[in-house]
């Protein structure tokens, strides 16, 4: 691969050329962005420098415009940061943010994240387990939020289904290629996901899973959502992984108990004893995460409607009107600086679009618009 | 009954004459002592005081000598305020402490509060409660705490069982008299409760248990101890007054999680979520009351010798041995002001009773003497 490369070609080849959080390429992308660093990387090849014999060998057989047209082939596209559905809060990463996101389905990734929740657990679930998780991602989903999982058996497999069978949506985060069904029983679940959600991979299609790139995966279903729920897992379990970067991000990490005879609730109930929330209903997930999701996600019948897509005279009446009580059409007048004719205006439509609700008291904002109840 | 009584007795008569924690009454032998008490009521009842009409009929009948005969029948005392054998840590009920308890059993109640651990849930237990009730019961006792619960049906009834089948000790705050079964089935458990550990009551010999007394009777459950576990509770138990009572007193409330489909959990899940520690063994119980109870409660393998039995020097060097870091033998010396052949002495014999240990790095306090292990 020579020549001419846009941004976004760059960071295909770069999600094919280096593994997922690696380090280096991250300060190379962060200092010089994508088409920087693979002119750092391929210059540094060709003097074969040390430190860039790693990625020789994939440099040379590295073809993104291939792998964007293989993932365009099965209804995929590769975003990047800048792109309007770049899921801004992946930016919490900080240096370990992804370069790109390979994307396989119907949804608007940053929208669907903005109002989302992971439920993780242990492959080795109980049945009480994939029962509960299953509950759990049909309520979420039914009360209008995504569930996010990473496409394993158990507690993943049983969150996924279950936002599946209440017509909600529910995003997988892979650890393979969004092209590549792993673990391979997992086929017909995926191509399900994809029409109704979405798989999610840093990786470049095709690509097969490894160890690492389970573990580094995890950042991202913790980045991508308002919180993570953990449903079941042993005190060793890769689930507790993504409890980790949970907290490291300053997101709510739940945990649903479960017997204490149980080995795969000992992992939940030593974070629970270490400071995690117990949660037993998707109700009291959505209460944890719900604040802070509330204004930014809104959801109406339609697709969602970002606050900053807003017209300004609109957006400064929605900070007029209070988060916790309700306030008289005069009282948001005055707190946004506008008239009550345009207050008043601007409110009927911010209350259509699920943004505000009037009461016997006056205004007050949707706290989880859209959400049925 | 008529003529020249003792304070004893006094109090003997009070808990047959007035509910337990009747707040009249409290603030009678608050000001005025059980004597005194005794007097202003049948004064009052001569004088047909409006007031004092609900004790008339009790009065009349009431015959302290005769119950405390009738408790010594049985094995069992009167303990009054001032006993040795009184718990001194009853005085954190403040006005609702009891002016008295009948205590059928061979332990001295005194020092077996200090070292015991509340475990009370649902009448209606599951065999998941009952299992962890019995077990947590037997862990308790075989590490030397005792077990104190109310003696119903279902959590009380394995926590008591667990304790006794582990050879520990195990007390029952009854809502009745000591030598009443209630519920009758509970007749074996409670002869077995009464020879290897104390049938506690505020009410006389004879007396049947109330809805009320019930209630009251929770308070004594959680001063009594130095914490309380809640196994299984429904949203509405009464295991959860007992909950509030322990809260009430600044003891630590601890509960075991459970499956969140299990309505015999969701009360449990709720305190949980309100604050409660999760605990989902004994160790786990102990290290929650333990540092309080450490150097309150020492226990050897013989009976017992609370700390302010030992003699002055040995007071002094024992307070002069840190709690969580080992001291030299000169430090301790330094700290309580006695040569270092006097506190070698001492600590000689302060780790025969189970007070300290001495380690590689010197000395320090027993943190849970006299537990096996």
């Amino acid at each position: 691969v020579g020549g001419l490369i846009t941004e976004r070609t760059a960071r295909a080849l770069l999600s094919r050329v280096a593994e997922p959080g690696d380090p280096r390429v991250s300060r190379l992308v962060r200092e010089e962005g994508g088409l920087g660093a693979v002119g750092a990387i391929r210059s540094a090849v060709a003097d074969d420098a040390s430190w860039a014999r790693r990625y020789a060998a994939r440099l040379a057989g590295a073809d993104p415009e291939a792998d964007l047209a293989r993932v365009r082939a099965v209804g995929g596209r590769l975003l990047v940061p800048g792109d309007l559905e770049w899921p801004s809060q992946l930016a919490d990463l900080g240096d370990a943010v992804p370069w790109a996101l390979w994307v396989r389905g119907t949804v608007d990734l940053r929208l669907t994240a903005l109002r989302s929740v992971a439920v993780v657990g242990a492959r080795a679930a109980t049945d009480y387990g994939t029962h509960v998780a299953s509950v759990l991602g049909a309520e979420l989903a039914s009360h209008g939020w995504a569930v996010v999982s990473g496409g394993a058996f158990g507690i993943d497999a049983a969150a996924h289904t279950g936002a599946l069978a209440a017509r909600g949506v529910t995003v997988a985060v892979l650890a393979c290629g969004v092209d590549v069904a792993y673990p391979p029983r997992h086929e017909a679940l995926f191509a399900r996901i994809a029409a109704d959600g979405a798989l999610v991979s840093e990786v470049a299609p095709g690509a097969a899973p490894h160890r690492t790139r389970f573990l580094v995966r995890n950042r991202v279903i913790a980045a991508l959502t308002r919180g993570t729920v953990v449903v079941e897992a042993a005190l060793r379990s890769g689930a507790l992984a993504t409890a980790r970067d949970a907290e490291r991000l300053g997101r709510p990490l739940m945990v649903v108990p479960g017997p204490v005879t149980s080995a795969l609730s000992a992992g939940v109930h030593r974070e629970l004893r270490a400071g995690a929330l117990a949660v037993t209903s998707a109700t009291e997930v959505i209460e944890a995460v719900g604040e802070l999701g509330a204004d930014l996600a809104p959801r109406v019948d339609g697709p969602s409607r970002p606050r900053d897509q807003l017209d300004p005279l609109s957006r400064r009446v929605l900070d007029g009107v209070p988060a916790r009580r309700a306030a008289t059409l005069e009282s948001v007048a005055r707190t946004a600086g506008v008239t009550p004719a345009e207050a008043s205006a601007a409110l009927g439509l911010l209350e259509l679009a699920g943004f505000v609700r009037s009461g016997p008291d006056g205004w007050c904002l949707a706290r989880t618009p859209g959400a049925p109840g």
